[in-house]
Order: C-alpha cells, then sequence, then structure tokens
C-alpha cells in the first residue's frame, strides 16, 4: 500500500519567498530523505492567515499524488497548541486523489484538505521538539517528520494516536441559499474565500446553490459598500470589458471576475467579505450555470 | 532521437507566487510523469501580458536542455483561442539548445522563443477540455500535454497537425536604426522590452545596430518625456553613480543601466516605450561597442 | 569522501522571483549536470545586498547537506572583482553539516557562512568567462563551475588555488555588552541583522550575550528614534497583543517580536540600524534566557 520513495513531499506555507525559511524547509527534507521529490504548493500565504491556508490547501489537495503534505501557517509555534500527523480517507476528488498524510499545527489548517479527502482516516500527535528558540517547527520538527513518513514511517512510528474528533476545526464558510418560491426570486449569501493574483474573487457556493437559488441571467452583486449588475457566464470571454461576471471557477466555486482586471477591486472585497448575489426581478433569466453531475461542482 | 524520461519540463506562467496555481501545476505534471525534472522559469510574468511572457521565454530559451516547456499567459482561456503544442527547429544558440517541445495557448506567447530556436518544425492544434470552470487550462490541459510529450509522445500523439504559418504572431518590436552618413550622426530608435528587477532597461537593440549607427562615447537619450546624455560603456563598474550607461547586456541587446540604481526610474521608461539613442555632435566619439562575430550580439 | 551524483546544488541570490534569471540559472546547471538536485534557498536578497545575503546564507549553511552553494549578489559583475569558489571546513553546527563547496563572488557574500562552518580549508579563484554582456556571470561562470563540482570536480579543477586570508571579508556586525557589575545593570548594544516577513527583528547578539548582560523580565530598548518596554520571553505565545519581547530564535539570536504583528513596524527598525537593549532599574528581574550548552545560542 505504501509508495514510499516515490511519493512527493508537498510544501504550504506562509513563509513567503524572500526569507530563506522555505529553502531550509527544503534542506532539512533533503537531508533527511535525500531522494524525495519536493514540490512547493505556495510560500506566499498571508502571514498567520491560517483560514487562507485551509482553504488553499483543500483547493489544492484532489489534484495532488500521494505524498507527504507539509503545510506551516503557524501563529501558535512555541504556545501550548498540539503538532499533528494525519492520514486522510483519500476519497477520489475529480481528478483523482492517492493516499495522503499531512502534517502541520493543529490549528484548523489542515481541516478542509482532509475533508475534500473524505475525512480522517487517523490522527497522532507529534512529541514537543528540544529546539533552538521555539519559533522554527518547520525546520525543527515537521520537516523531520514528513521525511519519515516519506520513507516508509506509519503515524504511529512518529506520534502518539488522537481521536480525530479532537482535532482543531476552523468554522465552515458563511453560505446561506434561498431558493426561488412561486413569484419570489432566489439569491445566494456567501462569504468571499478567496482573491487571487487576477482579481477573481471565489464564494463559499457552487453550482448547485447556484442552481437551487434559480440563479441566471443579469443578477444584483451587494457588498457591504456597493451594488451592482453582473453577469453569470460560462467564461472570462464572454464578458465585455466593464462587466463584472459570475462565473464557475476551476474550483467548482462561483466567482465574481472582470475581464482582465480585478472584479475584486471593482467591487471593493476581500477574502472574509459577505456578499449577496439576487436574481433581478422582471429580467428574462438567461442561461443558468450548468450544474455538473455531482451536483454541488469540484470543489 | 528522444531523451524521454531524462528531460525536464520548464515552467514559464503569469501565475505569481503567492496562489497555488503554479503548485498545482507541478503537482498535476508529477501526478503524470513521476520522474519528471520540473525547472520554474518563472511565474512572475505580468497578469495578461503575453507580450512580455514572450520576451521573456525568448531570452531564456537557448539556455534551456531539452524537454518541454509550458507556457501560460492565458488572458482568452475558456474562449475559442486555440491551444497547441510546437516542436522547434532546435538551432543552436550561443550556449546550445536541444531539442524543445513547447505547450500553450495560441495567442503569440511560444513565437519570440521559436524564432530564437530557428522556427516551428511542427504544429498541433490541442483537443480542447471537458474541465470544471474552464478556467485553468493549465492545470487541465497544458500540465497533462506536457506530461505526455516528456514521457514520449509525439506531437500527433496529443493534437492535430495545423499550419505553422496559422499561428498567432505578437508584432515584432520597434526598431529603427539611422545609419551615421558622412557628417550626420546615426541614432538608433527602440522599444523598451524589458525591465528588470534591478531597473536595467533591455531595448529592442543588438550590438550590430549600435555599430551601424555608430554609437560610441557618450550618447544622447531621449524617452517620451526626458532627454539625458550617457555614457557606453563595457560593464557596470565603468559607471560613476550618477551615470546613465548604455551597455551589451546578457541577451546581446542594449540596455540602458546605472551602476546600483534603476535606470528605469532614473529615465522614467517603462516596457513598450519608445527610446532613441543618438549620437552626440562634436563629441569624440570614444569606444564603440565590440560587435559579436555573428553582428547580431545573442539574442 | 565525494558525494558527487547525490549532493545538491543550493541557491541564493538577490535575482528575485519575477524575472527569468533564477529560471535560467536552474536550466544551466541542469544541463551541465542533469541528475543535481537543485534546492532554492532564496532569491529574494534585496538587489546588490551582499551584507544581507551573507548573514541569511550563514543562518541556512548549517542546516544543509553535502553539496554545492551557488551564491550570487554580486554588484561587482564585469568588474575585476574576482570569483572565488572555496571549500568549507565543515564543521558540524547543532543540525549538523556536510562537506560544502561554495561559489560565488569575492565580495564577502561567503564569509559568515564559511565561519560557520569552521573556516575556509581550501579556496580558488576562477578563471574568467568569455561571456555575452558581462552581466550575467551567474549564468555564464558559477553555473557551469557548480555543475562541475557536483559532479566531482576538485576545486584545482575549476580554479587557481589562492590563500583564503585574501578573500574579501565584510566588517563583523556591531555587538557591545555591558555586563551588570555591582548595583550597576547590563545592556546590549547589537545592530539589527534582520527582519523577516513577520517583522521580527534578528539582533546580533546570542544567548549567552543577553547572560553575561543579565538581562531578564522587562527591559528598555532604544532605538535610533524611539524609546519601549520589551518583556524578556521564552515564545511569542507570552506576549501580549501590545507588547514587543525579546526571545531567542531559531538561529539561537536574540530577536525584537510582537505577537501577530511587526516588531521592526512598531520600533521603526531596518537591518543596519543599531539597538540598545537595557535592563530596567529598579524592577525585578523575572526570567532570564536560557543559555544553550556551548553558551552562544546556534549562530
Amino acid at each position: 500500500m505504501t509508495t514510499a520513495g516515490r511519493d512527493a513531499v508537498f510544501l504550504l506555507t506562509d513563509y513567503g519567498g524572500d526569507d530563506e525559511f522555505a529553502g531550509v524547509l527544503r534542506a532539512v527534507i533533503l537531508r533527511h530523505a535525500p531522494q524525495a521529490r519536493i514540490v512547493d504548493l505556495t510560500h506566499g500565504i498571508p502571514p498567520f492567515d491560517v483560514r487562507a491556508g485551509a482553504l488553499m490547501l483543500s483547493r489544492c489537495v484532489t489534484y495532488l499524488g500521494p505524498g507527504v503534505v507539509v503545510a506551516v501557517v503557524d501563529p501558535g509555534v512555541g504556545s501550548g497548541r498540539r503538532a499533528v500527523a494525519v492520514t486522510a480517507r483519500g476519497a477520489p476528488g475529480p481528478a483523482g486523489a492517492g493516499p495522503l498524510n499531512l502534517v502541520g499545527p493543529d490549528n484548523g489548517l489542515l481541516g478542509f484538505a482532509v475533508d475534500a479527502l473524505g475525512g480522517v482516516a487517523a490522527a497522532v500527535a507529534l512529541p514537543g521538539t528540544v529546539s533552538v528558540g521555539s519559533t522554527f517547527d518547520g525546520r525543527d520538527l515537521f520537516a523531520p517528520v514528513a521525511a519519515r513518513l516519506w520513507a516508509g514511517a506509519t503515524l504511529n512510528d512518529v506520534g502518539m494516536p488522537i481521536d480525530p474528533e479532537s482535532l482543531v476545526r476552523l468554522p465552515a464558510p458563511r453560505m446561506i441559499v434561498s431558493p426561488a418560491v412561486g413569484t419570489g426570486l432566489g439569491s445566494v449569501e456567501a462569504e468571499v474565500l478567496w482573491v487571487d493574483r487576477f482579481g477573481n474573487a471565489q464564494l463559499a457556493a457552487v453550482a448547485g446553490d447556484a442552481a437551487r437559488a434559480g440563479l441566471a441571467g443579469t443578477l444584483e452583486i451587494r457588498t457591504g459598500t456597493t451594488t451592482r449588475r453582473a453577469v453569470l457566464v460560462p467564461s472570462f470571454a464572454a464578458l465585455e470589458p466593464d462587466d463584472v461576471g459570475l462565473l464557475l471557477d476551476a474550483n467548482g466555486h462561483l466567482a465574481l471576475v472582470c475581464r482582465l482586471g480585478s472584479a475584486a477591486t471593482v467591487l471593493g472585497v476581500r477574502p472574509g467579505d459577505i456578499v449577496t448575489v439576487s436574481q433581478i426581478p422582471g429580467r428574462s433569466p438567461g442561461t443558468g450555470i450548468s450544474v455538473p453531475d455531482d451536483g454541488r461542482g469540484a470543489s
């Protein structure tokens, strides 16, 4: 069942690219596992932003091959927070997925990703380290543990079993569908999960939510500060330069987008903001989003 | 002729380093080709800037070993734009060059690089994907195709042959030489191709252009907004702290530079701007740029 | 003694992530040494900042496995400055360390790192290159030399022996301890070596320096522009949100820190600034920093 020696070690941190943190993490893993493939998912998570990291990891995780994930966004380093390793059940995602072990702080960072893989099969608490300075558990704890797991160690070889139910969880993203009922038009109220480099604002709603709300054609977008028209479109290319669009993004989520511009800037939204998308009364509904087979999109 | 299994997969995108796009691209390639070497050329191309990406790829491409390039700057994703794979002729550059396949959108991104390798030997259009969201062809189309090419598939295995002449081309960079004639002094009018991290401004002119214009010694630089003296120098070290210099850069292009400072800031120029470099009348011409054997520099 | 073929090539430059410089460096190394493992330490050193690069390399170097370091922060490229390769003695650091060769400009960049490894065992000057443009020795000189060393070449195969004493040295960081004597309270005056992504300000003082100054409990921090209270703490978690703390960081240095915020911003300090940390009179001293066995911390 093991693919030890052929797996990859995937890295996701808030270390940034300018300091040497990510480089030292890579070097320590290779020192303990000289044949490991190391794959940087990202080191660009905003400093200390556990929620952004957890969401990002959940978007990646079904696309990874078998291996070990080292995830570090760790404002509690040096405190009493637990360090953990977990094995995900490995439910196949849209692109398939192999068995994955994930290593990181027990602060909710791993939760959404493990959910996307079908939940936790097993979890252990890692023993404390005797480290210089107690500020760099990525180097001193997570990297060596990941290297051992990569080389074939089991969870029980690296820590003490804990109840998966005891793992820290982040609050689920806010998402409320108001279905169209009779003549009443539907809407979706959803948290902004992510604003990407291009300014696309991903919402905590998937294709099935749009379908339940009956969203189609021209829509109204309300943020805390502004109200705007938007159009439900199949792709960026269907938008006029000044339009705001709503489309199904590559993670199967609804996203607010512009063509060659930043929807987040136009709408003034950031991750964590709440946005309401409503069907406009008296309008031809136009085309809705086609819902993939599983009714949820590919999240 | 194939070096399948020993080649690298080279990545060049506008995905940036903060989101997970580049990480997912890497992971998907490795999933399909677990032994592939993945080499990030850059993910820092300005969002949607196809021209910047095309120029950057052309500066890299003669230094690559054999393999597959995945290039993604793709504002037309989800539209009817074609996706293509091409084989370059592989003309040896100054540092030599192996056979290369390049995969990306058919929007001009690959053109300057293929020119630098002697042109297109063959090209195919990739079949469309059935993807979630139609926004991430890097993950859903280009990565799997690159992995197949890496593993030994031929162009015809991954797409349908197309006429290389039908590939989309970007306009050639603007560059006009006015040769010195009789007592008339020469000049070069050239597009700024690139401003690098250090503020050096690369021009669309090479050593042979400087020679034809008779540029040497002290020069006048005119931009849209300013006029300044500059000195033709062999290296940064020959500049005084407040000088603007013109030198032959590592791609064989003329570049406007400062010592320990940003010439682009001093001159107020950005990529796409037009700069005129003129010989100053009544001046001792000083030393010109020595022209490499091929008369064009190393571009 | 050689581990040729299994070593890594470690990269540390000021090339940044947006241009193709780092990508070309990787590609050229792989072209000459297709089986080499390439590990990016960082490419985010501030442009031309040799001191920042030298300090960063010294923080990394004891965590690397055997291999070759390519370090490039090279404002003097194209001038008469020497290019060198050195073998470090390889004194074991806190995490152990293998034999390392380091390649780069002779401008002080390698010095602190080699010190951390016990000094220079041997050094050679690299022959000059005949390159296009004389601006990219990373590509044209250091990468090919590193690939040769990786493949088993000796220093003498790649250059001419030089006296290690002749290598350029940077000034040692400023650090002055005023010990507590009788009723006089102690203090440490130290250079800020580094401000990391999280705003932590590392000082040129280690645990033993704090012990000699008798620092404990509540302290006074003086910078050039401000005076503030700070608390000596074992970890970030011991700080209140508005506190400034002094702790032993992951390199065994004293660092000024905040909890979930930037101490450097709060204190207005940058690398190179001088900070004085003094014991406050009439205060219960509280808990000091426990000094690791070697009395210096893990630098």
